[in-house]
Protein backbone atom coordinates (compact mmCIF):
# COMPACT_ATOMS: atom_id res chain seq x y z
CA UNK A 1 0.00 0.00 0.00
CA UNK A 2 0.88 3.20 -1.03
CA UNK A 3 2.18 5.77 1.99
CA UNK A 4 0.87 8.99 1.60
CA UNK A 5 2.15 12.18 2.18
CA UNK A 6 0.13 15.88 1.64
CA UNK A 7 2.18 19.10 2.72
CA UNK A 8 0.31 21.88 2.65
CA UNK A 9 3.00 24.75 1.80
CA UNK A 10 3.16 28.70 0.00
CA UNK A 11 5.77 27.09 -1.97
CA UNK A 12 4.71 23.84 -3.69
CA UNK A 13 7.46 24.01 -6.27
CA UNK A 14 9.85 23.06 -3.52
CA UNK A 15 8.74 19.34 -3.66
CA UNK A 16 9.91 17.08 -4.79
CA UNK A 17 13.19 18.42 -4.44
CA UNK A 18 15.60 16.68 -2.37
CA UNK A 19 12.43 13.79 -2.07
CA UNK A 20 13.07 13.11 -6.13
CA UNK A 21 16.26 12.26 -5.55
CA UNK A 22 18.22 9.20 -4.29
CA UNK A 23 16.60 6.49 -1.83
CA UNK A 24 13.34 8.53 -1.31
CA UNK A 25 13.39 9.72 -5.36
CA UNK A 26 13.53 5.89 -6.45
CA UNK A 27 10.69 5.10 -3.67
CA UNK A 28 8.69 7.90 -4.97
CA UNK A 29 9.29 6.73 -8.69
CA UNK A 30 8.24 2.95 -7.18
CA UNK A 31 5.42 4.30 -5.80
CA UNK A 32 6.37 3.06 -2.21
CA UNK A 33 4.80 6.44 -1.55
CA UNK A 34 3.30 9.22 -2.82
CA UNK A 35 3.55 13.42 -2.29
CA UNK A 36 0.96 15.96 -3.32
CA UNK A 37 2.23 19.23 -2.45
CA UNK A 38 -0.89 21.48 -2.53
CA UNK A 39 -0.49 25.45 -2.54
CA UNK A 40 -1.97 27.50 0.52
CA UNK A 41 -2.94 29.91 -1.51
CA UNK A 42 -5.10 28.24 -3.70
CA UNK A 43 -7.36 28.28 -0.66
CA UNK A 44 -6.92 32.27 -0.72
CA UNK A 45 -10.99 33.91 -1.06
CA UNK A 46 -9.90 37.63 -2.35
CA UNK A 47 -7.97 38.54 -4.97
CA UNK A 48 -4.47 39.20 -3.52
CA UNK A 49 -4.81 35.68 -2.63
CA UNK A 50 -4.29 36.68 0.79
CA UNK A 51 -3.38 34.02 3.34
CA UNK A 52 -1.82 36.03 6.26
CA UNK A 53 -2.99 39.18 8.27
CA UNK A 54 -1.12 41.19 11.35
CA UNK A 55 -0.94 39.61 14.70
CA UNK A 56 -3.69 40.28 17.05
CA UNK A 57 -2.18 42.08 19.90
CA UNK A 58 0.34 43.68 18.03
CA UNK A 59 4.05 42.56 17.26
CA UNK A 60 6.11 42.20 14.20
CA UNK A 61 5.37 40.19 11.21
CA UNK A 62 2.12 38.08 10.13
CA UNK A 63 0.49 34.92 10.96
CA UNK A 64 -1.34 32.59 8.93
CA UNK A 65 -5.39 33.05 8.47
CA UNK A 66 -7.22 29.78 10.28
CA UNK A 67 -10.09 30.26 8.17
CA UNK A 68 -7.90 30.05 5.05
CA UNK A 69 -5.82 27.12 6.27
CA UNK A 70 -8.77 25.64 7.25
CA UNK A 71 -10.39 25.60 3.72
CA UNK A 72 -6.82 24.29 2.60
CA UNK A 73 -6.88 21.13 5.27
CA UNK A 74 -10.10 19.92 4.34
CA UNK A 75 -9.40 20.17 0.41
CA UNK A 76 -6.32 17.63 1.37
CA UNK A 77 -7.42 15.73 4.23
CA UNK A 78 -11.09 15.15 4.62
CA UNK A 79 -12.69 14.40 8.06
CA UNK A 80 -12.43 10.51 7.79
CA UNK A 81 -8.47 10.88 6.56
CA UNK A 82 -6.82 8.15 9.09
CA UNK A 83 -3.58 10.14 8.23
CA UNK A 84 -2.13 12.30 11.14
CA UNK A 85 -2.32 16.10 10.46
CA UNK A 86 1.01 17.76 11.63
CA UNK A 87 2.28 21.30 11.92
CA UNK A 88 6.26 21.88 11.13
CA UNK A 89 6.79 23.88 14.50
CA UNK A 90 9.93 25.34 16.48
CA UNK A 91 6.99 25.14 19.41
CA UNK A 92 6.25 21.37 18.65
CA UNK A 93 7.43 18.42 19.98
CA UNK A 94 10.90 17.25 19.01
CA UNK A 95 10.68 14.85 16.71
CA UNK A 96 12.43 11.79 17.70
CA UNK A 97 13.20 8.55 15.35
CA UNK A 98 10.70 6.54 17.46
CA UNK A 99 8.08 8.87 16.16
CA UNK A 100 9.43 8.53 12.58
CA UNK A 101 8.60 4.65 12.85
CA UNK A 102 5.30 5.52 14.30
CA UNK A 103 4.50 8.04 11.39
CA UNK A 104 6.16 5.29 8.73
CA UNK A 105 4.11 2.34 9.89
CA UNK A 106 0.83 4.14 9.45
CA UNK A 107 -1.17 5.16 6.59
CA UNK A 108 1.21 8.64 5.96
CA UNK A 109 1.15 12.40 7.01
CA UNK A 110 -0.84 15.44 6.32
CA UNK A 111 1.66 18.26 6.87
CA UNK A 112 0.89 21.92 7.09
CA UNK A 113 4.45 24.43 6.56
CA UNK A 114 4.07 27.00 8.71
CA UNK A 115 5.79 30.49 7.37
CA UNK A 116 5.75 34.15 8.43
CA UNK A 117 5.51 34.45 12.40
CA UNK A 118 3.08 31.49 12.64
CA UNK A 119 -0.52 30.30 12.00
CA UNK A 120 -3.48 31.27 14.12
CA UNK A 121 -3.48 28.88 17.20
CA UNK A 122 -7.42 28.29 16.31
CA UNK A 123 -6.65 26.08 13.68
CA UNK A 124 -4.73 24.07 15.54
CA UNK A 125 -7.62 22.55 17.57
CA UNK A 126 -10.08 22.54 15.18
CA UNK A 127 -8.50 20.34 12.67
CA UNK A 128 -6.53 18.48 15.32
CA UNK A 129 -2.86 19.53 14.29
CA UNK A 130 -0.03 17.74 16.21
CA UNK A 131 3.00 20.47 16.31
CA UNK A 132 6.15 18.90 15.40
CA UNK A 133 10.16 20.27 15.97
CA UNK A 134 12.77 19.16 14.22
CA UNK A 135 15.34 21.00 16.76
CA UNK A 136 15.85 23.97 18.75
CA UNK A 137 16.51 26.24 15.38
CA UNK A 138 14.28 28.59 13.57
CA UNK A 139 13.80 27.92 10.11
CA UNK A 140 12.19 30.05 7.19
CA UNK A 141 9.33 28.11 7.05
CA UNK A 142 7.97 24.36 7.72
CA UNK A 143 8.99 23.55 4.33
CA UNK A 144 12.64 21.93 5.76
CA UNK A 145 11.16 20.53 8.01
CA UNK A 146 9.11 18.69 6.02
CA UNK A 147 11.82 17.55 4.00
CA UNK A 148 13.25 16.04 7.39
CA UNK A 149 10.31 14.44 8.66
CA UNK A 150 9.68 12.90 4.95
CA UNK A 151 13.11 11.67 4.46
CA UNK A 152 13.48 9.95 7.35
CA UNK A 153 10.08 8.38 7.42
CA UNK A 154 10.83 7.20 3.38
CA UNK A 155 13.54 5.37 4.13
CA UNK A 156 11.88 3.19 6.88
CA UNK A 157 9.06 2.15 4.49
CA UNK A 158 9.34 -1.43 3.39
CA UNK A 159 11.59 -2.25 0.41
CA UNK A 160 13.07 1.36 0.46
CA UNK A 161 16.45 0.47 2.35
CA UNK A 162 17.96 -2.77 1.78
CA UNK A 163 18.32 -5.67 4.39
CA UNK A 164 21.90 -4.87 4.95
CA UNK A 165 21.12 -1.25 5.83
CA UNK A 166 18.24 -1.55 8.49
CA UNK A 167 21.65 -2.98 11.01
CA UNK A 168 22.03 1.20 11.27
CA UNK A 169 18.20 1.41 12.40
CA UNK A 170 19.28 -0.93 15.53
CA UNK A 171 22.17 0.30 16.64
CA UNK A 172 19.70 3.63 17.29
CA UNK A 173 17.21 1.79 19.11
CA UNK A 174 20.22 1.19 21.67
CA UNK A 175 20.11 5.27 22.75
CA UNK A 176 23.91 4.92 21.39
CA UNK A 177 25.67 7.08 18.96
CA UNK A 178 27.42 4.97 16.50
CA UNK A 179 30.68 3.68 16.80
CA UNK A 180 33.03 4.88 14.47
CA UNK A 181 33.74 3.46 11.24
CA UNK A 182 36.92 2.52 9.42
CA UNK A 183 37.45 1.41 5.96
CA UNK A 184 40.08 1.21 3.26
CA UNK A 185 43.07 2.06 2.71
CA UNK A 186 44.81 0.54 5.65
CA UNK A 187 47.23 3.68 6.41
CA UNK A 188 45.74 7.09 5.75
CA UNK A 189 47.67 10.17 6.39
CA UNK A 190 50.35 8.18 8.69
CA UNK A 191 47.29 6.77 10.37
CA UNK A 192 46.15 3.18 10.78
CA UNK A 193 42.72 1.37 10.99
CA UNK A 194 42.60 -0.10 15.00
CA UNK A 195 44.12 -3.81 14.46
CA UNK A 196 40.78 -4.63 16.45
CA UNK A 197 38.93 -4.42 13.26
CA UNK A 198 41.14 -6.50 11.78
CA UNK A 199 41.96 -9.07 13.61
CA UNK A 200 38.67 -11.21 12.20
CA UNK A 201 37.99 -12.21 15.80
CA UNK A 202 34.25 -10.77 15.61
CA UNK A 203 33.36 -11.13 19.46
CA UNK A 204 36.36 -8.69 20.28
CA UNK A 205 35.16 -6.27 17.17
CA UNK A 206 31.63 -6.61 18.96
CA UNK A 207 33.12 -5.62 21.90
CA UNK A 208 35.33 -2.95 20.46
CA UNK A 209 32.31 -1.25 19.14
CA UNK A 210 30.15 -1.24 21.72
CA UNK A 211 32.60 0.27 24.39
CA UNK A 212 33.51 2.98 21.59
CA UNK A 213 30.03 3.55 21.14
CA UNK A 214 29.22 4.22 24.68
CA UNK A 215 32.88 5.96 25.29
CA UNK A 216 31.04 8.39 22.56
CA UNK A 217 27.66 9.09 23.86
CA UNK A 218 28.91 9.67 27.57
CA UNK A 219 31.04 12.52 25.83
CA UNK A 220 28.82 13.96 23.71
CA UNK A 221 25.55 13.42 25.04
CA UNK A 222 24.88 12.11 28.64
CA UNK A 223 21.16 12.86 27.71
CA UNK A 224 20.84 9.88 25.40
CA UNK A 225 19.38 6.62 27.07
CA UNK A 226 21.65 4.11 26.19
CA UNK A 227 24.89 5.19 28.17
CA UNK A 228 26.45 2.73 30.41
CA UNK A 229 24.59 2.79 33.71
CA UNK A 230 21.80 4.57 31.56
CA UNK A 231 18.49 3.45 31.22
CA UNK A 232 18.25 1.25 28.24
CA UNK A 233 15.62 2.35 25.54
CA UNK B 1 30.72 40.40 2.78
CA UNK B 2 29.40 37.31 1.05
CA UNK B 3 28.62 34.21 3.09
CA UNK B 4 30.65 31.36 1.55
CA UNK B 5 28.91 28.19 1.64
CA UNK B 6 30.75 24.80 0.05
CA UNK B 7 29.19 21.68 0.11
CA UNK B 8 30.55 18.32 -0.29
CA UNK B 9 27.95 15.55 -1.55
CA UNK B 10 27.36 12.92 -3.73
CA UNK B 11 24.05 14.14 -4.96
CA UNK B 12 25.29 18.15 -6.24
CA UNK B 13 22.00 18.22 -8.18
CA UNK B 14 20.25 18.12 -5.14
CA UNK B 15 21.09 22.51 -4.48
CA UNK B 16 20.32 24.81 -4.17
CA UNK B 17 16.76 22.68 -4.28
CA UNK B 18 14.54 24.68 -1.65
CA UNK B 19 17.62 27.28 -1.05
CA UNK B 20 17.03 28.69 -4.19
CA UNK B 21 13.63 29.60 -3.03
CA UNK B 22 11.97 32.38 -1.05
CA UNK B 23 13.58 34.03 1.65
CA UNK B 24 17.28 32.06 1.24
CA UNK B 25 16.14 31.98 -2.96
CA UNK B 26 16.40 36.11 -2.48
CA UNK B 27 19.11 36.35 -0.57
CA UNK B 28 21.16 33.81 -2.79
CA UNK B 29 20.36 36.25 -5.79
CA UNK B 30 21.23 39.14 -4.20
CA UNK B 31 24.74 37.54 -3.26
CA UNK B 32 24.12 37.71 0.41
CA UNK B 33 25.74 34.44 0.40
CA UNK B 34 27.01 31.65 -2.00
CA UNK B 35 26.21 28.46 -2.95
CA UNK B 36 28.59 25.41 -4.33
CA UNK B 37 27.94 22.09 -4.21
CA UNK B 38 30.70 19.72 -5.52
CA UNK B 39 30.42 16.54 -6.18
CA UNK B 40 32.69 13.64 -3.97
CA UNK B 41 32.45 11.22 -6.69
CA UNK B 42 35.11 14.08 -8.87
CA UNK B 43 37.66 13.49 -6.43
CA UNK B 44 37.51 9.34 -7.03
CA UNK B 45 40.40 8.12 -8.97
CA UNK B 46 38.91 4.89 -10.28
CA UNK B 47 37.26 4.35 -13.51
CA UNK B 48 34.36 3.13 -11.60
CA UNK B 49 34.42 6.46 -9.55
CA UNK B 50 34.31 4.47 -6.36
CA UNK B 51 33.67 6.20 -3.13
CA UNK B 52 33.04 3.80 -0.40
CA UNK B 53 34.39 0.25 0.30
CA UNK B 54 33.30 -1.90 2.94
CA UNK B 55 33.76 -0.89 6.77
CA UNK B 56 36.45 -3.11 8.52
CA UNK B 57 35.59 -5.46 11.00
CA UNK B 58 32.50 -6.04 9.16
CA UNK B 59 29.07 -5.07 9.22
CA UNK B 60 26.33 -3.64 6.86
CA UNK B 61 26.25 -1.26 4.23
CA UNK B 62 29.35 1.06 2.87
CA UNK B 63 31.49 3.60 4.35
CA UNK B 64 32.99 6.79 2.18
CA UNK B 65 36.51 6.56 2.08
CA UNK B 66 39.19 8.97 3.83
CA UNK B 67 41.63 9.35 1.06
CA UNK B 68 38.50 10.25 -1.27
CA UNK B 69 37.09 12.89 1.38
CA UNK B 70 40.58 14.03 1.85
CA UNK B 71 40.84 14.94 -1.71
CA UNK B 72 37.21 16.59 -1.98
CA UNK B 73 37.54 18.33 1.23
CA UNK B 74 40.99 20.27 0.05
CA UNK B 75 39.79 20.84 -3.79
CA UNK B 76 36.59 23.21 -1.71
CA UNK B 77 38.51 24.28 1.55
CA UNK B 78 42.25 25.03 1.33
CA UNK B 79 44.09 24.94 4.67
CA UNK B 80 43.87 28.53 5.40
CA UNK B 81 40.20 28.74 4.82
CA UNK B 82 38.86 30.38 7.54
CA UNK B 83 35.48 28.85 7.40
CA UNK B 84 34.48 25.98 9.62
CA UNK B 85 34.25 22.52 8.25
CA UNK B 86 31.20 20.64 9.80
CA UNK B 87 30.17 17.13 9.14
CA UNK B 88 26.55 16.46 9.40
CA UNK B 89 26.16 12.95 10.70
CA UNK B 90 23.25 11.77 13.99
CA UNK B 91 26.13 11.46 15.84
CA UNK B 92 27.23 15.13 16.07
CA UNK B 93 26.15 17.85 18.90
CA UNK B 94 22.99 18.95 18.10
CA UNK B 95 22.42 22.16 16.70
CA UNK B 96 21.17 24.97 18.45
CA UNK B 97 20.11 28.56 17.64
CA UNK B 98 23.73 29.85 19.62
CA UNK B 99 25.10 27.47 17.63
CA UNK B 100 23.09 29.04 14.33
CA UNK B 101 23.61 32.75 15.00
CA UNK B 102 27.86 31.92 15.64
CA UNK B 103 28.02 30.13 12.27
CA UNK B 104 25.73 32.30 10.47
CA UNK B 105 28.27 35.67 12.20
CA UNK B 106 31.31 33.71 10.75
CA UNK B 107 32.50 33.78 6.84
CA UNK B 108 30.64 31.14 5.89
CA UNK B 109 31.13 27.28 6.54
CA UNK B 110 32.31 24.34 4.47
CA UNK B 111 30.07 21.12 5.00
CA UNK B 112 30.61 17.52 4.34
CA UNK B 113 27.77 15.27 3.86
CA UNK B 114 27.86 11.74 4.85
CA UNK B 115 25.88 8.61 2.93
CA UNK B 116 25.80 5.10 3.49
CA UNK B 117 27.02 4.17 7.07
CA UNK B 118 28.98 7.20 7.30
CA UNK B 119 32.80 8.54 7.05
CA UNK B 120 36.22 6.67 7.95
CA UNK B 121 36.91 8.17 11.32
CA UNK B 122 40.38 9.44 10.39
CA UNK B 123 38.66 11.98 8.35
CA UNK B 124 37.47 13.53 11.19
CA UNK B 125 40.42 14.46 12.65
CA UNK B 126 42.83 14.74 9.85
CA UNK B 127 40.51 17.54 8.46
CA UNK B 128 39.34 19.23 11.46
CA UNK B 129 35.66 18.27 10.96
CA UNK B 130 33.03 19.54 13.05
CA UNK B 131 30.04 16.83 13.94
CA UNK B 132 26.31 18.19 13.85
CA UNK B 133 23.65 16.60 14.53
CA UNK B 134 19.93 18.71 13.19
CA UNK B 135 18.20 16.30 15.65
CA UNK B 136 17.50 12.70 17.08
CA UNK B 137 16.39 10.82 14.19
CA UNK B 138 18.41 9.16 10.92
CA UNK B 139 18.29 10.90 7.32
CA UNK B 140 19.15 9.12 4.36
CA UNK B 141 22.47 11.27 4.15
CA UNK B 142 23.43 14.48 5.70
CA UNK B 143 21.92 16.92 2.35
CA UNK B 144 18.59 17.39 4.20
CA UNK B 145 20.62 18.21 7.45
CA UNK B 146 22.39 20.65 5.18
CA UNK B 147 19.39 22.13 3.81
CA UNK B 148 18.47 22.52 7.53
CA UNK B 149 21.75 24.27 8.45
CA UNK B 150 21.51 26.66 5.85
CA UNK B 151 18.61 27.93 5.89
CA UNK B 152 18.66 28.48 9.75
CA UNK B 153 22.15 30.65 8.89
CA UNK B 154 20.94 32.35 5.91
CA UNK B 155 17.99 33.80 7.30
CA UNK B 156 19.58 35.82 9.98
CA UNK B 157 22.28 37.26 7.47
CA UNK B 158 22.44 40.90 7.65
CA UNK B 159 19.23 41.99 5.17
CA UNK B 160 17.83 38.63 4.47
CA UNK B 161 14.91 38.97 7.18
CA UNK B 162 12.88 42.32 7.70
CA UNK B 163 13.58 44.17 10.38
CA UNK B 164 10.30 43.88 11.66
CA UNK B 165 10.68 40.00 11.13
CA UNK B 166 14.03 39.84 13.80
CA UNK B 167 11.45 39.81 17.10
CA UNK B 168 10.60 36.25 16.71
CA UNK B 169 14.46 35.48 17.73
CA UNK B 170 14.33 37.70 20.74
CA UNK B 171 11.38 35.49 21.87
CA UNK B 172 13.87 32.38 20.98
CA UNK B 173 16.90 33.53 23.28
CA UNK B 174 15.04 33.74 26.31
CA UNK B 175 14.84 29.71 26.14
CA UNK B 176 10.93 29.78 25.70
CA UNK B 177 8.90 28.39 22.94
CA UNK B 178 6.45 31.36 21.09
CA UNK B 179 3.06 32.25 22.59
CA UNK B 180 0.02 31.54 20.48
CA UNK B 181 -0.63 34.04 17.75
CA UNK B 182 -3.84 34.66 16.64
CA UNK B 183 -5.43 37.26 13.49
CA UNK B 184 -8.92 38.13 12.20
CA UNK B 185 -11.21 36.55 11.95
CA UNK B 186 -12.13 37.73 14.87
CA UNK B 187 -14.63 34.71 15.20
CA UNK B 188 -13.73 31.54 13.63
CA UNK B 189 -15.95 28.33 13.90
CA UNK B 190 -17.13 29.72 17.32
CA UNK B 191 -13.75 30.76 18.58
CA UNK B 192 -13.22 34.13 19.45
CA UNK B 193 -9.66 35.83 19.75
CA UNK B 194 -8.56 36.29 23.62
CA UNK B 195 -10.23 39.28 24.82
CA UNK B 196 -6.87 40.35 26.16
CA UNK B 197 -5.23 40.47 22.27
CA UNK B 198 -7.30 43.09 21.26
CA UNK B 199 -8.15 45.15 24.62
CA UNK B 200 -5.45 47.86 23.24
CA UNK B 201 -4.02 47.34 26.81
CA UNK B 202 0.05 46.75 25.45
CA UNK B 203 1.31 45.87 28.79
CA UNK B 204 -1.43 43.14 29.94
CA UNK B 205 -0.83 41.75 25.70
CA UNK B 206 2.45 41.47 27.53
CA UNK B 207 1.95 40.01 30.46
CA UNK B 208 -0.19 37.44 28.56
CA UNK B 209 1.95 36.38 26.22
CA UNK B 210 4.84 35.73 28.28
CA UNK B 211 2.24 33.61 30.57
CA UNK B 212 1.00 31.67 28.09
CA UNK B 213 5.16 31.00 26.68
CA UNK B 214 5.92 29.69 30.02
CA UNK B 215 2.98 27.64 30.19
CA UNK B 216 3.61 26.17 26.54
CA UNK B 217 7.21 25.65 27.38
CA UNK B 218 6.77 24.07 30.71
CA UNK B 219 4.18 21.61 29.29
CA UNK B 220 6.05 20.58 26.55
CA UNK B 221 9.89 21.52 26.59
CA UNK B 222 10.78 20.63 30.68
CA UNK B 223 14.03 20.66 29.29
CA UNK B 224 14.59 24.38 27.94
CA UNK B 225 16.34 26.89 30.05
CA UNK B 226 13.91 29.78 29.75
CA UNK B 227 10.45 28.32 31.83
CA UNK B 228 9.47 29.64 34.72
CA UNK B 229 12.01 28.16 38.05
CA UNK B 230 14.62 27.50 35.13
CA UNK B 231 17.95 29.09 34.69
CA UNK B 232 17.49 32.15 32.05
CA UNK B 233 19.47 31.65 28.40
Amino acid sequence: MTWRASVLTLFPEMFPGPLGISLAGKALGAGTWSLEAQDIRASATDKHRTVDDTPSGGGPGMVMRADILAKAIDAASPKDDPRPRLLMSPRGLPLTQARVRELSAGPGVVIVCGRFEGVDERIIAARNLKEISVGDYVLSGGEIGAFVLLDACVRLLPGVMGDEASGTEESFSDGLLEYPQYTRPPEFEGVSIPPVLTSGDHAKVAAWRRAEAEKLTATRRPDLPGQKGGKKA
